[in-house]
């Protein structure tokens, strides 16, 4: 069975989750904790030289990290990702900007913020986070006001690499209040089958 | 006729270029000076609203940006993208490496250092990149120990990804005295056929 090391309330973790979940996968989850240090033990690096969640275990043995890479390993062939080239291109390039110019902005804010041991410590260095991610949900809001989803006017893994941190922006300090477009899309993808929240225990 | 809109010194966009080399596909390249604000002109948005290079463009007016999306999409169906499913995911899984946990540190430290127009007055800021881009280095250093290239014993987009920013990483002041494997690594790129230098002009 497929097994997940990964945390619940990261949201490259929850992609993978919220990946098995739509496609109705059977897994098992095995919590790990990434703030204090787990990462980076010689059990967790012996998975993942680069010491990062989340990790998919294909089998006992076989470790798969990075968040998008997992992403399109489960999804392929399956309704989360287009067949054809270019769309498949184009889910990948969402992902990549997910992962270049959303993510450590609209992501590294939210942590340190939320769940740093010390954030006050981290103000500055969050505040200068904030319009790396305000200029990814610019870029966001003017391709969903032309589009219901990223790519090829349906739900897919573009999707769900976007939502994992923009659905908690908030906890970063973003305001979503101007991005109505963005908003609605987050309403869309939170009525797709198999949805699934992230958890907070 | 394959147009890319790019900067030759920049990795990023010389992925493409080593890409569309080594499959020997014609192409046309129109040269954007990313330092200058080229990227930034209402023309560059409207092909890619993140405003970075490179962006291909496909036919006249269809565009895809981000390096590796257009590499995937480049090398689909080639000897540069395996055909496996757990092997085009291990692809992945490297080329989401490199725009997470290399290129933020090895690129930035090498644009600081020798594009941006005042250096001196980045330097701490360079240098704050260092330890980040020595820890890329050390999970490739791991990698490359073990096997000749990044996945499946042979060449593929994945070794292209890295090797576009690896092999300019002096000019950020790393040194890759410590990283023979690295070194042989990039030797080995550079013994392919098609390869290609980094053009200066």
């Amino acid at each position: 069975m497929l097994k997940v090391h990964g945390m619940s309330v990261s949201g490259n973790c929850h992609k993978v989750r919220m990946v098995l979940e739509a496609l109705k996968l059977p897994y098992a989850w095995n919590e790990v904790d990434t703030v204090h240090g787990t990462t980076r033990t010689p059990e967790f690096l012996a998975m993942n030289p680069n010491g990062k969640a989340p990790v998919l275990e294909i089998e006992p043995g076989a470790f798969l990290p990075e968040s998008n890479a997992i992403l399109f390993y489960l999804a392929d062939e399956t309704p989360l990702l287009p067949s054809d080239r270019l769309k498949r291109a184009r889910v990948l390039q969402w992902m990549f900007f997910e992962q270049y110019s959303h993510e450590p902005y609209i992501a590294v804010a939210r942590f340190l913020r939320r769940f740093h041991p010390d954030p006050a410590s981290q103000r500055a260095l969050a505040d200068s986070r904030m319009d790396g991610g305000y200029r990814a949900l610019e870029v966001m809001e003017k391709q969903l006001a032309q589009d219901p989803f990223f790519v090829g006017g349906r739900y897919t893994i573009a999707d769900i690499a976007l939502y994992a941190y923009t659905h908690v922006a908030g906890e970063g300090g973003f305001d979503l209040a101007r991005f109505p477009a963005v908003r609605a899309w987050l309403a869309r993808v939170e009525a797709q089958p198999g949805y699934v929240r992230m958890r907070e225990d």
